[in-house]
């Protein structure tokens, strides 16, 4: 059976970890076999979210083996910011919501960049359109990451699409938007130093 | 309102015309001013097609004016295989099957490429994604590009997913996929010289 490893970007935030772990699992579901990863430390914020949801960190990975055959890049595009060996492996799709920089590739594949403000808006379309059902911790995974990405759906990047699939997430993953926002964002703001005086 | 021009690559085949064309009628059902355009002369495969359908070509263009705001590439992305002043207008998205190759934007956009035989098998999926219905005329410039790009479905880039494009558009269109894709593989072959003698 063919191996698909799906990643995102290096000094990995909310979005890249969890749209790695629900894209994994869709394809599993789907009936093809992939594996999530990382690139680099789980940061405060995202460690709240696998707590918050019960759900383990990807893999970490330093390079993609050789006995990968297909490899995935959700949340980057860019090849700065992906794995060391990306020249050597062989890219069969892209999920992602940023500018198209120094990509390319010797073969035809999936690409699938969205304007919207999250990786994770776009893979709860993917759901939708096929026909797939969102577990209540995948649906607090995607809800974390547009959270994360939109700053509680109040940066200029977020699009209506992410304050529309933010909604329907929360009533999914049972959490009130607002008060598990605040708290995920609390939670990956650097306290530190105040934790020293505590 | 702002003016969206959507085109193919440079030498002009049935594939780039057609999308353009089919691509500009759907984002104009869906309320977006779209016009099509080309950047080259249209082939005798081409014309063969526009003939039966009785379309017109799109308009040609050696550049892309000031007034537009939006361009939307199809059946390309490589910058080379663009329009000359590629690089001073504004993407706003991609519609290929394609590797992607010197490709970059300033901004995010909406890049949708899928491992297929053809554009024109993608556009069909949007048309109903987007719960539209094809013209007679659409479904057969959308059909004439999966027999080209696919040579009547026998090439190796041809995938189920095209084989299953052209049987439906072929019904829409009313024509017999055999017959007509004969006809017009035959009409698109340079029978100048055999012309010259009858
Ligand atoms: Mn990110
Ligand atoms: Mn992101
Ligand atoms: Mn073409
Ligand atoms: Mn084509």
């Amino acid at each position: 059976m063919s191996k698909t490893l799906i990643f995102g970007h290096k000094s990995p935030d909310t979005d890249t970890i969890c749209s790695a772990l629900v894209y994994a699992d869709l394809k599993n579901t789907l009936g093809v076999e992939a594996q999530p990863a990382r690139l680099g430390e789980i940061n405060k914020e995202t460690q709240f979210v696998l707590d918050y949801f019960g759900v383990e960190a990807p893999a970490y990975i330093e390079n993609v083996d050789e006995d990968v055959d297909n490899v995935v890049l959700v949340d980057h595009n860019e090849f700065q910011q992906s794995v060391d060996n990306i020249h050597d492996v062989r890219i069969t799709e892209v999920i992602d919501h940023h500018k198209v920089s120094n990509f390319e590739t010797r073969e035809p594949l999936y690409f699938r960049a969205e304007p919207v403000g999250c990786t994770a808006t776009i893979l709860n379309r993917m759901h939708k359109e096929n026909g797939a059902i969102l577990s209540r911790e995948n649906a607090g995974l995607l809800l974390s990451a547009i959270i994360s990405d939109t700053l509680l759906l109040k940066s200029p990047t977020c699009t209506a699409a992410d304050t529309e699939a933010a909604h329907e997430l929360a009533e999914i993953a049972g959490v009130n938007l607002e008060t598990y926002g605040l708290d995920m964002l609390k939670a990956g703001a650097d306290l530190s130093e105040n934790s020293a005086l505590d």
